[in-house]
C-alpha cells in the first residue's frame, strides 16, 4: 500500500512536471522524455499484482474533519458569525461552481490557480476561487445596489499546498462586505473593526492590521516607472537611486501622520492619484481613532495584494510572532507547525460589479475575507496543549486545573480503579447555593 | 442578451444529444451530423457582432440564496440539527471533490450523473454524487468502527433539472448515519424515529416513510427468475402469470402483520434471503410500535431505492398530497408549484466500508438522508403565503391573525398615518402579569 502511494505520489509530480514543461513550450525531446517517465510510472502501477490496489486518500490539499475538529471550527465560526450579524449583515448562499466565463478576467496571474469542471457536454464551469467575483455577479444579475453581506463557505485553488502550515486546496473563506455608496472610507473603516473585533476574540495572539491603498502603490510605481522600465530593459536590474527611493517608501511604517507627510512629499504629491490614496487614508485613520483600534492598525507602504479587482484601500490582518502561535509552536516542538501568517484581508473594489452589468453600472464595494484554516490550525494545537499540557502530571494538580479551568466532571481510571472494575467520577465543588439543589437532583437518580 | 441565451440553451441541448448518440455509440455518420449542427450554433455565438456578450447565470441546475431565502433554510436547518443533536451524533466534514475512483462502481446506473473534474495534470477528481460514500471512505480510511456521526452539505449529480419541483444540481443533503455492530434493528429503527420527528416537526403536511428490504426485493425476483428470463428472451415480454404474481407482491402494503403473513407464503418462504428480510422487517416494526411511530411507517413492498450499495432495510419518507403541499398548491394556483415527492431515504449498506478497507473488513452502517429542496420550496411558498393570506383584508382581521399566530408588533401605515408622517406601532395584547414589567420598560425607554 504504502508503495503504491509513493509511485502514486511519483506520478502527481511527474505530471506536474510535464504539465509545466508544456506550459513554458519547452523543446517536444524534452517534453517526450518526461511524458516516457511518466508513462513508466503509470505502467508501474499497472503491471502491480494483476488486483487492483485502491489509494485510500483525499484529494491533494484536502482534509476531512473528524468530530473534535469540527467543534473547534464551530466554536471559531461562531465567534465571526456572531460579529458579522452584530455588524447588522444579512447572509446569502451561491453556487460552488459558477460559469467559466464569470471568472474569467477578475484573477491575473492566478487565474492559471482555478479548478475547471471537466466539459460533459454542457455549460464551462469552474469552482468558486472566493466569493468576492460570485458576490459581484449576484449583485448584478439582481440588480442590488445597496447590502451588507456576509458569507461563509469553501473556495477552491490549485495552489501548492503546505497543510502543516494551514494552506489547504479547499478552505472556508469568511467573507464580510458592504456594497452602495456611502460616505468615504466608513465602511472601509467598518471592514477594519470588524477584523479587530474577530482576531482580538478569537483570543489568538498578538496581530496587526496592515492598510495600504492600490492608488497609492499605483503612483509610487508610476513616478520613475519610464526609468525604472529603461534599466530593466538595457541592465535586467534597477538603477541603484530608483531601487533605493521605492525601497524607501516601501519600508515606512506608521499612522495618520505618516499619510499626511507624504502628502507633504514633493515627489508623491505629483501623482494625483496616490494624493487621492493618501487623503484617504487620513480620513480612515481618523475614524480608526473614533473605533479605538488604531494600537493595532499600521499604514503600511509595502503592503501589496495580487488580486485585480482592488481598486482603492486594501489591507491584511497578520499574527505576529509572539503570542500563541509561538507558544503553540514551541509545546509542540516541531518547527513546521503553525507559522505565522495572514489570516485576513480585503479592500475596495469599485469596479467589479460593473464588470457584470450589462450596462457597465457601478456599485462601490468594499469588504473583507477572515481565513479560517491558520486559524484552525492554531486553535487546533491550543487544543491539543490544553491535553498535553504536562507530561507527567500529579492527580491533583489534576484536579486543581480541572477547578481553575471550570471543568465539571473528571473521571478517574488509576490502578486501584482498574483493579475495582470501576471509574470514579468527580464533580468540581460546586457553590453553597447549589447544594442542596445538588444533593437532591443526586438522591433522586439514585 | 435574449436572444444570445437561448443560443446558449440550444447548444446545451445539442451538446447532450451529441454526448448521448456517442454513448449510444451511433454510426458514425449520424454522430458527424449532430456534431455540425452543434458547430453551426457554437459559430452563430462567435459571429454575433463582435463584442463579447457576458451571459448573467448561474450555472444550469444551481440557484443564488437571498437573505429571506437563507433564514428560512437555516430555520429547516436548525430543526434536523437539533434532532440530529438530540440523538448523540457527532458532525464530521469531508472535501467537496473525492478520488475519482473513490466513487467509480458505487452508484451502478447513475455513475453517468457524477461531475468530473477537468485533468489539469494532478489527480483525476470529481464532485462528490452524495455524503455517504465519502462517509464510508473516511471510516475505512481512518479505521473507525464505531460512530454516530450526521453531516449537512452539498451534493452534486449531473441530473435533469426541475427547479419549480426541488430538483437541482447543487442540493443539499442531511445525512445521519450509525456505524458499527449492534443489536439487529435497533440502529434501523432510530433512523426511521429520526425521519419521523423531524417531518413532524418541520411541519409541512402529512407523510409517509415507507419500508422495504433489499433481500426481499431479490428474492421476489429471483424466485420465479428462470422462467422471466426464458420469458424475457423467446417473447420480449413477461408471462402473464410471472407478471400477475409479482403485481401482486408490489401492491402490498401494511404493517408487522404482512411481513408475518409473507413469512407463511409458501413461495416467498423458499427465498433464504427473502425470509431474512422479512424476518428483520418484523423485528423492525416491534421496535416501531416501542417508539411510537407506526402511524406513519407502511411496509411497502414496491419500494426499491436505484443506490447499488444498499444490503438491508430501505425506507423513504414521502410528503402526501393533502396537507401543506396541497395548500401551498392552490394558494399560489400555478399547477407547477411544488409537487409531492420523496424527502428522505436511507437504508443499510453493511458492505460499503468493505470496499475501502484494503483487507476488505466490514462495518455494518445504516442511514438517512433528508433532501432539504423539496421542503424548502414548500417553507418558502408557506412563508409568501404568510403574506398575501388575503387579497383584501380588514385592518380588524389583520391584527386578530397577529395575536391567533404570536406576531409580537405591527406597524401601521395607513392614509392618516401618512399624512401625519409617522407609523402607528402596535404592541400584541400581553398577560396580566407581565403588565407592570411591560410599563416599567416602555417609560424607562422615554
Amino acid at each position: 500500500m504504502a508503495d503504491k502511494a509513493q509511485i502514486q505520489e511519483a506520478i502527481e509530480v511527474q505530471g506536474e512536471e510535464v504539465r509545466k514543461l508544456k506550459s513554458e513550450k519547452a523543446s517536444k525531446e524534452q517534453i517526450d522524455e518526461e511524458v516516457s517517465k511518466l508513462l513508466q510510472l503509470k505502467a508501474q502501477i499497472g503491471e502491480d499484482d494483476g488486483k487492483h490496489q485502491f489509494v485510500l486518500k483525499t484529494a491533494k490539499g484536502t482534509r476531512d474533519y473528524n468530530p473534535k475538529q469540527m467543534a473547534i471550527r464551530e466554536k471559531v465560526f461562531n465567534t465571526i458569525l456572531g460579529c458579522f450579524k452584530r455588524h447588522g449583515a444579512e447572509t446569502i448562499d451561491t453556487p460552488v461552481f459558477e460559469l467559466k466565463e464569470t471568472l474569467t478576467g477578475k484573477y491575473g496571474e492566478d487565474s492559471k490557480l482555478i479548478y475547471d469542471l471537466k466539459d460533459q457536454g454542457g455549460e464551462l464551469l469552474s469552482l468558486r476561487y472566493d466569493l468576492t467575483v460570485p458576490f459581484a455577479r449576484y449583485l448584478a444579475m439582481n440588480k442590488i445596489t445597496n447590502i451588507k453581506r456576509y458569507h461563509i463557505a469553501k473556495v477552491y485553488r490549485r495552489d501548492n499546498p503546505a497543510m502543516t502550515r494551514g494552506r489547504y486546496r479547499e478552505f472556508y473563506q469568511c467573507d464580510f462586505d458592504i456594497a452602495g455608496q456611502y460616505d468615504a472610507m466608513i465602511p472601509d473603516a467598518e471592514c477594519l473593526k470588524i477584523v479587530y473585533e474577530i482576531l482580538s476574540e478569537l483570543d489568538i495572539g498578538d496581530f496587526r492590521i496592515k492598510v495600504n491603498d492600490r492608488r497609492i502603490l499605483d503612483g509610487m510605481f508610476a513616478m520613475p516607472w519610464k526609468e525604472v522600465r529603461k534599466e530593466m530593459v538595457s541592465e535586467k536590474g534597477l538603477s541603484e537611486e530608483v531601487a533605493d527611493q521605492i525601497g524607501e517608501y516601501v519600508s515606512l511604517q506608521g499612522g495618520m501622520e505618516l499619510a499626511e507627510r507624504l502628502l507633504q512629499d514633493q515627489k508623491m504629491s505629483q501623482s494625483k492619484q496616490a494624493c487621492a490614496g493618501l487623503t484617504d487614508i487620513k480620513l480612515l485613520f481618523s475614524y480608526l481613532q473614533l473605533f479605538q483600534v488604531t494600537d493595532k492598525v499600521v499604514f503600511d507602504l509595502s503592503l501589496a495584494r495580487g488580486l485585480d479587482y482592488y481598486t482603492g484601500i486594501i489591507y491584511e490582518g497578520v499574527l505576529t510572532q509572539t503570542g500563541i502561535a509561538a507558544e503553540a509552536q514551541n509545546s509542540s516542538g516541531a518547527e513546521e507547525s503553525v507559522s505565522v501568517g495572514s489570516v485576513a484581508g480585503g479592500g475596495r473594489y469599485d469596479g467589479l460589479v460593473g464588470m457584470f452589468d450589462p450596462k457597465g453600472r457601478k456599485v462601490p464595494c468594499v469588504g473583507v475575507s477572515i481565513g479560517i484554516e491558520r486559524i484552525f490550525s492554531i486553535m487546533e494545537q491550543k487544543a491539543e496543549a490544553e491535553v498535553m499540557y504536562k507530561k507527567n502530571p500529579k492527580l491533583l494538580s489534576q484536579l486543581q486545573y480541572c477547578e481553575d479551568s471550570g471543568i465539571p466532571l473528571v473521571a478517574i481510571l488509576g490502578e486501584q480503579e482498574l483493579k475495582d472494575g470501576v471509574v470514579k467520577l468527580r464533580t468540581a465543588d460546586i457553590s453553597r447555593a447549589d447544594l442542596i439543589a445538588e444533593i437532591k437532583r443526586k438522591t433522586s437518580e439514585a
